[in-house]
């Protein structure tokens, strides 16, 4: 038989079996198969630690074949959990050890890990507007609301984190958590300042919401070291706090955590449903972070990305003139283009698409409704020379739907 | 500050922000500390193919590091899925292909993914009861309500799930799936005969519900092939496949996968809300299956756990005699042992640990209520000798807890 036969199906009506909430969430994002790739958010081949990875994977698996290739547990590989405890506790202050770390597949996984340990149907997620699309897809599939807060050049709004808090109280509903990127948002690119952080904290403490803190771009700096996290500022206190190996090492390995209090860590393990990360994979990072080269790394990468947010911005600046406007982001990979009055993104979008030039739109981050001002321009991926060809095709095709447009 | 200050969680109060089902929850299960452990369901460490591995993971990173080191999408690796699509077109005589298959970071996260595909709040997942633990964990986290159908020598009883399946339309619920391990069950080492699984797929196919066809154990054949998949009987029609890497290779890669309709697969990838599993471990995986060791490989393991199971079985009959009975599984990992009458299954496990013995007691597996007339003997971790003094001491803290009752 052919897999193309509408009886493949049989008895089984696939759509009427639908969960009741996966109509409520966007397609999940992917990589552009375009030339001029403005929209991967990932670190730039080239740039990727092959052979320290290469070495650390070969002592692992060596070192413990058995114990690299059987299940090691919902937490996760201990030592590494340790590393990053200390690696934390040297940030914050904060004296953490293994038990305040569990370990996931890549952040997307951590933060999916722990919708499905606070939020249920109905449940209220308030999310700094806009925000990383993953999140909101996993607060959605577990029939959360989602209430958006909006953005500054500061990042989340405090006074309107407060408004909607008390908004949800007055409801009578319950705000489980408060979700942000406070260090080189994506998509926005924005760093909450610390004052604002002290701020977010004590309103979150008041009303007794947890703070899910994604860090996935932390290291990524390029004008200097990011504020303290938001987990170091409350001191541990009702933050969960999410990392990453994937924009520092590599997206591929699908190696993320979660850092918070030793009762909440246990209830985002005890939520964990697919019996651990890869613990050959866990080994192979802490192998990788123990092989003394990360450090060189991670200064070479800041250098590599720092000349590519410069190059971009000063291309866009260029090409987009009076009809775009950004605020320099301070590290990560993203600038956050706000279109003129007029310039439609999903018009731009096709533009750029039709000259090989792959961005995304606002509404792609939007937790509600629609945002046709904005477009996001990763640059991590792109060397100088070609960023600067491909933002002068995007700047040409900005130029064509304002010349349509007027 | 130390991270044991009940002060930790601050604002937030943890217990009462958990998610609505999360109460719902057995404990997951994790391997066993005690020495003589008859309750890991894992290869054996001397048995791993790490030199395979090894050299599998090298060809597949220094092939294409900047492929296996970053994001590869929802779906997975399409070689990968090409490979498992091939092996089951040859084995079901479908014509599959790539689009047939998604790749998932193991069994259980494949039967997760499936539950954030079907399962909301108030449907019903039919489980096959005594029934693998993690598939129960991951339907009750989305809210479903679990009905279980018995088991008998054959497994499922197709005559208990016509009469669920009319009892749960008749209430005017929505079961929108039947998920059995239908080869080698775990725990009870069931196979379901070719006769009734023609029944069950029959059924189902009457009622309009999803068949999850959970095969982690295909392949482990000790007395001949096992019967054809209910993903084959059905002709692919309204059955999601799920296999696995963890049983024969290795469960540390944390590699599994789906099979079934092109609409079916393809509204499980959209449900994915994890970014992918590893590239480097899923390539690494086809490296291995193409080094070309992989049938040799199984040959060797079928030969070593067949053994095991009839040194575990001769042992169970020596050492318990008329206080235990069991049907011989016909491959995988499990003796599924019924106690005599007075025998009770968690008195049992107690006065085995005091013995250094780990078993597991049925009610782990019961989906509704409890089973203290099963233990659940895992026996391929342990070498003969090993098996036969572990399943002695069994036997003694069995004697003890018939003399203590009588």
């Amino acid at each position: 038989m052919s897999t193309d036969e509408p009886a493949f199906a049989g008895g089984a009506d696939y759509e009427r079996l639908l969960g009741p909430f996966v109509g409520d969430l966007a397609q999940p994002t992917s990589l552009s198969p375009l030339a001029y790739d403005l929209n991967a958010g990932v670190p730039d081949h080239a740039t990727l630690p092959v052979d320290a990875i290469a070495d650390a994977m070969e002592r692992a698996l060596r070192a413990d074949p058995g114990g690299a290739l059987t299940y090691g547990g919902a937490q996760g590989y201990e030592p590494l959990r340790a590393w990053i405890a200390d690696r934390e506790s040297e940030a914050s202050g904060l004296a953490l050890g293994p038990q305040n770390v569990t370990l996931c597949s890549g952040s997307a996984h951590a933060i999916d890990n722990i919708a499905a340990t606070f939020l249920g149907p109905g449940d209220v997620a308030v999310i700094s507007a806009p925000a990383y699309p993953g999140a909101i897809r996993s607060f959605r599939a577990r029939g959360a609301r989602i209430v958006a807060v909006p953005q500054d050049e500061g990042g989340m709004r405090a006074d309107a984190l407060a408004e909607v808090l008390d908004r949800i109280a007055a409801e009578g509903a319950t705000a489980k958590l408060i979700y942000l990127v406070a260090t080189y948002d994506n998509p926005s690119g924005a760093t909450v300042p610390r004052g604002r952080r002290e701020e977010i904290v004590d309103i979150a403490a008041r009303h007794g919401v947890l703070i899910v803190e994604d860090d996935a771009y932390a290291g990524l700096d390029f004008d200097g070291p990011a504020p303290d996290s938001m987990f170091s500022v409350a001191r541990g206190r009702g933050v969960l706090y999410v990392g990453t190996a994937s924009k520092t090492v590599a997206t591929g390995l699908r190696v993320g955590w979660v850092v918070g209090g030793e009762e909440a860590i246990r209830h985002v393990v005890f939520t964990r449903l697919d019996n651990g990360s890869s613990p050959l994979v866990l080994r192979t990072l802490l192998a990788y972070y123990e092989g003394g080269t990360h450090g060189a790394h991670l200064a070479r990468i800041q250098d590599v990305y720092r000349e590519r947010r410069d190059v971009a911005a000063e291309a866009v600046r260029a090409a987009f003139g009076e009809l775009a406007s950004f605020v320099l982001p301070g590290g990560g990979f993203y600038l956050w283009i706000r279109l003129a009055e007029g310039i439609d993104a999903s018009a731009l979008q096709t533009a750029a698409a039709e000259r090989d030039v792959a961005v995304t739109t606002g509404t792609l981050y939007a937790p509600e409704g629609s945002d046709e001002r904005h477009i996001r321009l990763a640059y991590p991926t792109v060397p100088p020379d070609t960023l600067r060809g491909a933002i002068a095709r995007l700047g040409e095709a900005c130029a064509a739907v304002a010349a349509a447009g007027s």
